[in-house]
């Protein structure tokens, strides 16, 4: 990421201009194949990051293949870099191994490491055969860590100078390569040993005050905050919180250097997260999904999903089915069982959401079951009097039977309470025996508090019957 | 926000230690209850960002008052600033004026706005009443703005000097101020006229090569990107998708040089949206509820979106009650209402979840109805004929009756299709005249979609009576 804006770079805003087309894809199309390389740079400048993802996902293959084979590969890659991951891998696999592994060379480690983890296996495989050497051992390196580790989110390219190094040294390497350096994080230097151990940190702010004979060890932190090549994501965004720096240097088990890890790199990767439990809990699992997709690709997606509902959906139904006699009875109950049903969804689900909120502040710990169960049962006692009281009254008017009334209303009063005890305590559970609570507390919700919600109803109708008919 | 590590912050990493203790919180208040604040100071510090919120949401109003005044200022503001902002805001809310006026003083100029605005108003007014006034203006202009806008993010806390400035004399200010400029951003200077209009700016680095008479004019970057204080958070997050920088310049109307908005708050906003989306899908709206608020609070707030779910519920089961004659009849058709209801709303939810992602990447916009049902309605093909298959044949080998299995699957199916066109252009329509897609969506889909499943089911049904029976 560069951190300096050049001269180049400020020129007046364009990024807030109002759009000057109103289908940027034509003009981009028509500019590909022009193949102009620098009209096309200056086009795709001139778009918000918000259009120029519009314009391309609403171009063909060969568009995609002209675009990014006709910019120069660090314009290429600074495309990318503005994309959505899923967008990128889109584009990158439209092209030849050979091409792609030119543009991937010009992007920072850390974004190599990614968009090859979001790229199928094979083509992954090939541009690392394509790339440099020495480029393709760090990023086959890299993409062994995981997203949610330091490891994955790491730069190497940052400024690292042995310790003996004198400050005249540093300040010249750093005018000599004032180019090179333009992309890396250039607040501080690291300072290692004569086995690549970090030992210090220099603030470059430092440099300004000290003499230029002096090494650089006299003016360095000494003993800086590290953290393992291991550490989690969670940890990351932690330490991010407590400490206000730019970035944090990380080590393997040795000590020794291997990059820093940047606040943003942590910030973007919690954006995400939260972004991606959004979606898990609306039933997109699997990775993110662009309608520019194959429709069968979203189609299975998404069934896999809805087929695991169904089935849950089935086995909750057949409570009815076993009711079946007492509904023939007393039809007006097959008016309320789906108000039922769907209430305590919705009371469940908010209880849900305060738990994985609660969980990811760590205002909650896993195992804290009765605290979060004696929280949502008062909850559950207050609204689940109101909604009971409500459904039982439009019964009442409706069917001018006070005991239908009765049934309704003290099924959902009892329902809702089983429901937010449930959706409180289920993503604790979850997490507590490592599954993801995003994705699974919706459909175990909904199956229990259906299943319980109609034996409510049709047990206590069957209990009064003599009253409904 | 402190950008350099000073060696005092430097030892070894406290933060990823294991808990020292179960329940912090009792240790809290016992260091609370002694009154020392070295002690207290030294406790929290040795605990992560979670188990501080977590010690802090189990002790009550008194020690919530005792640890905030107990602490040194700077110390109480560092607290809080690792707090989550309606956590932040419950602490502050036990103190008198005063004294959190005191803390607030601490705080950089965008904290203090944000946690004003999260106080009641009369708390708000009677915390500015008691800050100095200097700080009490500044912190009233900056409320004055919303926390979705430039001027509601930036902080007045930056290096700024007249362009007739010579190096010299910003070396010589650095050395003599560095205490104070710790907790700045120090990576540029900004440089104004003699109007406090923004001329330029100063990367630190630029002083290291240059001659200490010149003046700081002649190393800068002359007209650099500046953005409104007016600027959208959308606009802001576009900004810096596409320019790698750490902060912008703010300026007004005039030109004058407001302060700048720095890339991490940015982020964490673009996180708090993400979260915020979640919430309010799952029924969370009117503010982020924590279990430690009061109980009727959190019901009420919880109740207001049941209601409204509760009436549209109770509208879309009228149309059972229409077909209550069929139902008498076939009352197998009752068991397979709600799966109906469930599995058209799931699938209406992840188209749901997938527009407000496009949304958000811009890769559709609001106008664009047509060509998002088109892409949803070929999903709606392959995912109903799926369902509707399988909930036939459930039908079929249940019942027996082939026409029971041929009223719920083609009903299925037709109510998958309405539900994924629904569920994809309503976050659209709402966008596009001005209403949240998160909160509005969910009840919107799930009321139409169960109205036209119980239709689709009890018409057919009552069409094909004499073969159900």
């Amino acid at each position: 990421m560069s951190e300096f804006p050049s001269p180049a770079d400020l020129e007046p805003n364009e990024a807030a201009s109002p759009r000057d087309s109103d289908r940027p894809w034509q003009r981009l199309e028509q500019l590909a194949d022009a193949g102009d390389a620098e009209t096309l740079a200056e086009y795709l400048d001139s778009l918000s990051a918000g259009d120029q993802a519009l314009a391309l996902s609403r171009t063909d293959e060969i568009h995609h293949q002209l675009v990014l084979t006709t910019l120069a590969v660090e314009d290429a890659a600074e495309l990318l870099r503005h994309l959505s991951e899923s967008q990128a891998a889109e584009l990158v696999e439209s092209l030849p191994a050979a091409e792609a592994a030119a543009i991937v060379c010009e992007m920072p480690s850390d974004e190599q490491a990614d968009l090859l983890g979001d790229l199928d296996d094979n083509q992954a495989a090939a541009i690392l055969e394509a790339l440099p050497r020495a480029d393709a051992t760090a990023a086959r390196e890299l993409a062994a860590y995981s997203d949610d580790e330091a490891g994955g989110l790491l730069v190497r390219e940052i400024l690292r100078f042995n310790r003996s190094t004198t400050v005249a040294d540093v300040i010249t390497t750093l005018s000599e390569n004032a180019d090179e350096f333009r992309d890396y994080d250039v607040q501080y230097a690291y300072l290692t040993d004569d086995n690549d151990r970090l030992v210090g940190v220099l603030p470059m702010r430092n440099l300004l005050f000290a003499r230029r004979s002096d090494p650089v060890d006299d003016i360095m932190i000494a003993n800086p905050l590290a953290l393992l090549d291991s550490t989690p994501l969670d940890d990351l965004i932690e330490f991010f919180d407590i400490h206000h720096f730019l970035g944090v240097p990380i080590v393997d088990a040795d000590g020794r250097l291997l990059g820093v890890v940047h606040r943003n790199a942590v910030d973007y990767e919690a954006t995400r997260a939260a972004e991606s439990d959004f979606l898990k809990s609306q039933g997109i699992i699997g990775g993110e999904e662009l309608r520019t997709m194959p429709l069968l690709q979203r189609a299975r997606r998404r069934l896999s999903w809805l087929s695991i509902n169904i089935v849950l959906n089935i086995g909750a139904a057949a409570v009815i089915a076993m009711y079946q006699d007492t509904l023939a009875q007393v039809i007006a109950l097959a008016v309320f069982l789906p108000i039922i049903s769907d209430m305590s969804g919705c009371s469940g689900n908010q209880a849900v959401a305060v738990s994985m909120r609660e969980l990811s502040l760590g205002l909650v710990r896993p195992t804290e079951m009765m605290r979060v169960w004696l929280k949502e049962a008062s909850v559950g006692l207050v609204n689940g009097a109101a909604l009971g009281l409500l459904v039982a009254i439009v019964a009442v008017v409706w069917d001018g039977n006070p005991y239908l009334g009765l049934v309704v209303g003290v099924s959902l009063f009892f329902n809702t309470l089983i429901a937010v005890s449930i959706g409180g305590t289920v993503p604790l559970v979850l997490k507590r025996f490592g599954f993801d609570p995003a994705v699974a507390s919706g459909p175990l919700l909904t199956t229990v508090t259906d299943m319980c919600g109609f034996f409510l109803v049709l047990g206590t109708a069957t209990a009064m019957l003599e009253h409904l008919i």
